[in-house]
């Protein structure tokens, strides 16, 4: 099998991963369509901050495993994105925010408490597969950034309308990927399209991106299945 | 065993880090004392950018290990010291001036073009340390910090006495360290007295930083064993 092309190889990595993209979950489509009770909603938010916070970490292993200075400085600006320039600042601050926001004690969302378990499992496997696959694989797991921007901006939209009970202002996340996400999913697709310049590495690359699909996926599963969708209270 | 106070747990952490710090190495005692030929100088310079290579990946290492962002935000100024805030700027630059200051192509260093393997083992060994061991281990073996600041200030006049020819600007990597060993010397012993409090933890944390010396003590080792002090030309 001969190399795609750089264009042909981006347009299947946009393909692979638009089709699997959380957004067509159906706990998902019910958020942004305003059909999650106050409690499915907290929950969303209190488990997606597990995800959330291993962030950093895996961006961290990310930085560790290129030789390059001029990579890794690029890629630093994640984990100096999420955990702020300084205390009070940064992306896993502006999650809290939105936790208590939505009602949830700061604390207990920040101990992780009542996430469940299955999202653990999810969240903790997209580290364990940037620890152990190379750094193309690592990077190219993180593609999903690609559909972010346009997701988030459906989001502001989607809460806004249908859950006014949440402060405007704790939405400030949603709005700082907007633009962060596509600047991200920019650098990481310029690495990515550079080094997968053979069809096992491009495979390779998809495969990653669709792993990463799936934990995102997984974590829906696992609000849905604790949080049925239009159950009778 | 009860634990040790914190004061008298710095103190063993001194002794020991102190009585095994490689400034007593003949190499080492020899560079100080202008007894290196100008090959052996070049060959140490070359072999240890090695080891200053492996520095931001151990140091994403241990950002990736914490769970805590403003211990993150802390350790990840050591990356960015090393990596600069932009191309041309940070240690590793610093220290591919020094090379050049001291006569050697630049590429051929950036390389690793004539690194020793033992001086790769016992480098690599260290990252292993860092990648498998706790947290705590971990920053305990950046202990040697502690003894960093006095040895680049007497190497800077021990180079500029006894080895003129090279440039005086290309010792920029060791002025920059002084102070700077100082402030993450502090961050670390802190973090460490505050994460040891049983004689068990006080303990591994010491094992680390003796490891530690022993692998800046066995670059210096492959070095004397390759290039040998006061052989006859």
């Amino acid at each position: 099998m001969t190399a795609l092309s750089p264009e042909a190889f981006v347009e299947r990595l946009r393909q692979e991963g638009a089709q699997r993209y959380h957004d067509h979950h159906p706990f998902h489509q019910a958020m942004h369509a305003g059909r999650l009770t106050r409690k499915q909603l907290q929950e969303w938010v209190r488990n997606r901050y597990y995800y959330q916070s291993r962030i950093p970490i895996k961006d961290a292993l990310i930085v560790a495993k290129s030789e390059d200075p001029a990579f890794r400085r690029m890629w630093l600006r994640r984990i100096r994105d999420q955990d702020g320039e300084q205390g009070g600042e940064g992306g896993l601050e502006k999650w809290l925010r939105l936790a208590e926001g939505a009602g949830l004690p700061r604390a207990a969302v920040a101990r992780f408490d009542g996430v469940l378990p299955a999202v653990r499992f999810a969240c903790d496997a997209y580290v364990d597969l940037v620890r152990s696959r190379s750094l193309l694989e690592a990077v190219a797991s993180s593609l999903t950034e690609f559909f972010a921007p346009d997701l988030m901006s459906r989001r502001i939209d989607a809460w806004e309308q249908h859950y006014p009970w949440i402060d405007g202002a704790s939405l400030a996340y949603f709005r700082s990927r907007v633009t962060r996400a596509k600047l991200d999913a920019d650098d990481a697709i310029g690495f990515v399209t550079a080094m997968a310049t053979t069809r096992e590495t491009q495979d390779q690359a998809i495969a990653a991106l669709i792993r990463k699909t799936e934990v995102l996926w997984a974590l829906l599963d696992a609000l849905q299945l604790a949080y049925p969708l239009d159950a009778i209270p």
